[in-house]
């Protein structure tokens, strides 16, 4: 049994993430190719209890390291308990997010830097790159203004503007990185038009 | 002011660890020496939510990774959010279980390998080292003895000391590996005889 393909969405807030995996799944459905979709954080019992933790608003005080263990903790979990069976399995994987969030979000926009990013996700890293991962290419200020702009008095959504900047300039770096495996899609169109890109991205690499 | 001193305590399951951190509370309060005692994991409401899911007999599905990862992630909140400040306010800080007790547990007993817990817990090592860790040395075997043995049929209870021994020989490499730091207090005799220990051994480093 050949191990299965792993496919992993990436990119930052509001470039329509869920809405083109749902029209990859009503693609596969339609071709009648089988899948396993999950997400991250999460995807198992225990990973989903990590995911509490973290998106918890309560818990304002977490430090940046924290999120990240906590993060990475989910993922091994889940890679653990789940995905690698299903790839060893044969089966298609794909992901909503995986480690190239870490790298963007905690190494890049907290700061903490790519390398610790790497240490805490080693398990990850070794064993679970990505076939492909689809990194939905469109700037936080192009996602704002489609979403209809805001009021640019507002300081926190301001402050916020600052981080998903950094978010992006991040995935910008990983994409440049490692290029065989990121795939930048081109989200600035209409979803009809990015969904048809990542269909091509995915049958030129022999994944579906 | 003066960077407050750090002390830990470590050892394996029966040692008598809970019993020795009371009576050293005892000693302070009596001699009027201020200190701030706390636990790991937890010591925060962050921390807590973690040990809770550690701790959670329903997680049985907990890979070994996941586990040492959220003794990390619970770790590096409680350094940052609690014991930072107070070590930097100057104050007397005493740990039940620190690093070392990922080392042994997880990196040794459970087969991670030193390098991995080093890894994880790199804001951990590079800035907390304790001043002084107490090491309650005694072999599970004499724990188990002491604690009236048990039916030696018992399969799980051997299964358990097996892996409990892995723990004891963990420590002995890590009070060899880091002889300035650890102190091994032999345990072996009563409660009063290991108490007059860790007092010598504190006087003796100029923490009390």
């Amino acid at each position: 049994m050949m191990r299965g393909k792993f496919i992993t969405f990436e990119g930052c807030e509001g470039v329509g993430k869920s809405r083109q995996i749902k029209l990859l799944e009503e693609y596969l459905v339609k071709e009648g190719i089988k899948y396993y979709l999950t997400r991250e954080p999460g995807g198992t019992t225990i990973s989903e209890k990590i995911r509490n933790i973290i998106l918890d608003g309560a818990n304002v005080a977490m430090s940046d390291e924290c999120e990240a263990l906590l993060y990475a903790a989910a993922r091994v979990q889940l890679l653990k308990e789940t995905l690698k069976g299903r790839l060893d399995a044969g089966e298609l994987v794909i992901c909503d997010r995986f480690v190239d969030s870490s790298f963007a979000y905690q190494g890049k926009a907290r700061g903490l830097g790519y390398a610790f990013i790497e240490k805490i996700n080693d398990y990850a890293i070794r064993n679970f790159t990505p076939d492909c991962t689809l990194f939905l290419d469109l700037s936080p200020e192009q996602a704002f203004m489609r979403k209809g702009g805001a009021d640019k008095t507002d300081r926190l959504e301001l402050s916020g503007l600052e981080f998903h900047k950094r978010v992006y300039e991040g995935y910008k770096e990983l994409a440049e990185k490692y290029k065989d495996r990121i795939v930048a899609i081109d989200s600035s169109g209409t979803k009809e038009q990015t969904h048809a890109k990542i269909i091509a991205a995915l049958k030129e690499r022999g994944i579906i």
